[in-house]
């Protein structure tokens, strides 16, 4: 029921903090260099025979050990190392039993996802961030975006040969570039490559797999498998993602500030911004280099937040789900600008689903193309625009919102400031996705008391690196839902 | 160009052969052991101080080598272990670079790929075994495949959260428990799941992560990473899948003879039956346990061999993309008996990519009620039957291959023996979806030779675990591009 904690909760246990966490590995780095210079201590003088082979055997054991613990799997050996070394980085059997944790644990899906709350008593489900507010926008649409798909067409593997990406549906690219340019959100170059994905999760990972084997990183020989970082409070799928399958490319390192300061090493950063769950504007951290930094720009959409310039960077990650509401499409695309990342990128999807459905690339076109059709060719009310009528129905429910968090001294919100949107050209106030809820007073497990108290599920800020106090509510259900919630936070009274 | 060698070559070269691979392996496991038997030299007797001393510092350096060789990642030192370890075991810098040359070349898309030739003298391309032979069918059977999607349709991620597998359109199910009832070739019982993948690619991944992940195998002690094998000649794709992110879980470890006899260490057995190359039914080795099988079923279905009896294992894995042709739509299925299995297979499915396209299920559930349909409730000809008009242009094509290949004495096929089948109702020949023709005589590169020689782009056997002189020939192309084929082989002239 989206109560247990996955992946980041057996992390801290075991290392402490992430910062404790990155400590730890880099002390492993260096042990190596210490034990190998006492490989010089060859003096012959018999006077120092005790001192001598008592630190001979004191380095054979420990070098012993640090192969014992380093390599126990390849031992058989296993659950007694735990203490030594953080979990997030040993390929042990706790690390495969922590996998297994994070599996049963990290998407919780219960009998009340996806539906409505059917009297003032049902469970309000806003875990997850289904984008089904948006359903109301489609039916208004009507034929418009429907698709149409005779039975003989798409059969082939194959969708555009003459494109890197030769998964990718032509129409589909086309509506990508018109949309883009209709919103100002984002500058696709002439030298840009468009890749789609199986969501924008698989493109994730796909961006993983490309910046670790890029022959810079893995030539440089810098420290395996390459930690990969995000600012406190990051999306609560990315360490998951990471650390699914153990790969030895990359492995989840948690916030950007357990990186050391002084450390050279190359290493990934993700930017959500607008930050899933927070919606704060978020950068890089000032170490990055701009080749190893993934922009997840999901939520970069005018109904969310101001555009107030093209985001212009070398790997961007956008979804249809939040922008149109699609999520069961599970379409997204990239945007890259350096060529052999883009080929790596490709070829991840390539071997791991051979391509991307088309159905779902030629039904993104359909619906891409209708909202810049309503933007570009119709003089029609706001009502039937995509990012008016999300825009709107987003302020509406942060205002009612706001003015239930301030009903109590119960809860509290991040606060924004407004700034001008180029594309609706007025000043806006931010209307995120999620809103980063934060229990006061003496609430400390903020989901565990709207979840057992009022019957309102939300993800706890415990998956997100931060502390149980904070939740990520979902802003994007149906009206129905959503109007219950209000109602029911009203209705809490400390 | 398809014609370079990836993931096996390079695993070959490194290992000189799979079993030899198999014994390094094991090899290592067993060092420890004595290092750590030495530990108990502690004689305090001044007399062997020099043998002591010497012993301890020996002992000392062998220790300090082993974590050097073993660990040379985490200390950052890379290129000059390769001669020790094979590179399918290590993870350094070398299987990292290998791992970039299978992703450079394991799947070859050229400008020819899915396109037909447009003249006497073009490349043929029938290296991928994209099944656009099934145009003619679904172009024949008009609007009863077609498929009308409104825009407001499924666009939550969740299907139906009753279901364990809550990403898995219920008509889509209804129509793959139909369409295997009316087929008889696989069994769903009662309490049996259908987990929906992107494609089968997706889902032999998910196996792989959810029986290595399996509390009876990592609760056992035994190796890691779980080899993975098949028997050679296996389909080219699973070692570059099986080690595309060097998984801590699973790693490919070649055909299943490389495995000692007498190890009772878990591993994973993936048995492709019908045979992708070869067409062969195939059977798990004796020593596998039904647990640890993956049954991949792409080609048990009528049109390429005879269905004798339901298949009834523990994990199924099928794919419309060969059962209708439609390849485009990356849809797979499993069919899995043991609950925890399909969890974990979900949930693998979950965190990769939330779910599958919903698009596509729905378009896959209209494909199949139209096979099932056409032989159910319509008394209409045999060619709007799915599986007589494969059956048919299969059989058709066999014998213009043979025909042709009988010509000279350049090439030869594999031999079938006719068999009952209890669909059609009569005695069939297989007739698989891909030709592993051999070149006979002093052709020693068979890919090479076609492609060099003949302008016909076909998959060299080194890619399948198999040897040169075999190559891998799409049967499923358009017509006009096989019947070019046909009449270039009958050209060749040695």
């Amino acid at each position: 029921m989206a109560t247990t904690n996955g992946n980041l909760h057996h992390r801290h246990a075991d290392c402490g903090s992430p910062s404790s966490c990155g400590r730890a590995w880099h002390l492993r780095r260096k042990m190596p260099k210490s034990t190998g210079e006492n490989n010089r201590v060859r003096s012959r003088n018999p006077n120092i025979f005790w001192p001598l082979t008592t630190v001979a055997i004191v380095l054979h054991l420990v070098a012993v050990f640090v192969v014992f613990f380093l390599c126990k799997d390849v031992f058989g050996v296993a659950n007694w190392s735990k203490f030594l070394f953080p979990a997030s980085y040993c390929t042990g059997n706790e690390q495969r039993l922590e996998i297994s944790a994070v599996v049963e644990e990290e998407i919780s899906v219960s009998s009340t996802s996806g539906s409505i709350p059917n009297s003032m008593d049902s469970i309000i489900n806003l875990d997850h961030g289904d984008p089904t507010m948006y359903e109301k926008f489609w039916k208004q649409a009507g034929n418009a975006a429907e698709l149409i798909i005779p039975g003989a067409q798409t059969m082939s593997y194959f969708s555009d040969v003459t494109n890197l990406c030769w998964f990718l549906e032509p129409l589909f690219a086309t509506e990508v570039r018109r949309l883009h340019r209709l919103v100002g959100n984002a500058v696709i170059g002439p030298d840009s490559y468009i890749i789609v994905g199986t969501g924008s999760s698989q493109l994730f990972q796909a961006a993983l797999f490309a910046l670790s084997t890029s022959p810079e990183v893995f030539g440089g020989g810098g420290g395996r498998p390459l930690p990969v970082v995000s600012s406190v409070p990051y999306y609560s799928s990315y360490p998951a993602a990471t650390d699914l399958l153990q790969s030895a490319l990359f492995r989840w390192a948690g916030d950007v500030s357990s990186l050391e300061k002084d450390d050279d090493d190359p290493y990934i950063e993700v930017v959500c911004s607008p930050s899933n769950p927070d919606g704060l504007i978020k950068a890089a951290s000032i170490r990055s280099s701009n080749q190893n930094v993934i922009h997840d720009l999901a939520y970069y959409w005018p109904q969310y937040t101001a555009i107030t310039a093209p985001a212009n960077h070398n790997l961007m990650l956008f979804t249809a789900s939040k922008c149109t509401g699609h999520a069961g499409m599970r379409l997204g695309w990239a945007i890259v600008k350096n060529k052999d990342v883009a080929k790596r990128m490709m070829k991840f999807i390539e071997i791991s689903t051979i391509g991307v459905s088309k159905d779902s690339q030629l039904r993104a076109a359909k619906i891409l193309k209708t909202v810049s059709d309503h933007y570009e060719l119709e003089a029609v009310e706001d009502f039937t625009k995509l990012f008016h009528f999300g825009g709107k129905t987003m302020r509406d429910r942060w205002e009612k919102l706001r003015a239930a968090v301030a009903a109590s001294d119960a809860f509290s919100l991040p606060v924004f400031q407004p700034e001008y949107c180029n594309f609706m050209k007025e000043n806006t106030l931010p209307s995120p996705a999620f809103a980063w809820l934060k229990c006061e007073r003496d609430i400390d497990d903020c989901e565990n008391f709207l979840r057992q108290n009022h019957k309102i599920l939300t993800r706890s800020g415990k998956h997100f690196g931060a502390d149980a106090k904070h939740v990520r509510v979902s802003m994007l259900d149906r009206v129905e839902t959503f109007d219950m919630f209000i109602e029911r936070l009203l209705s809490i009274d400390l």
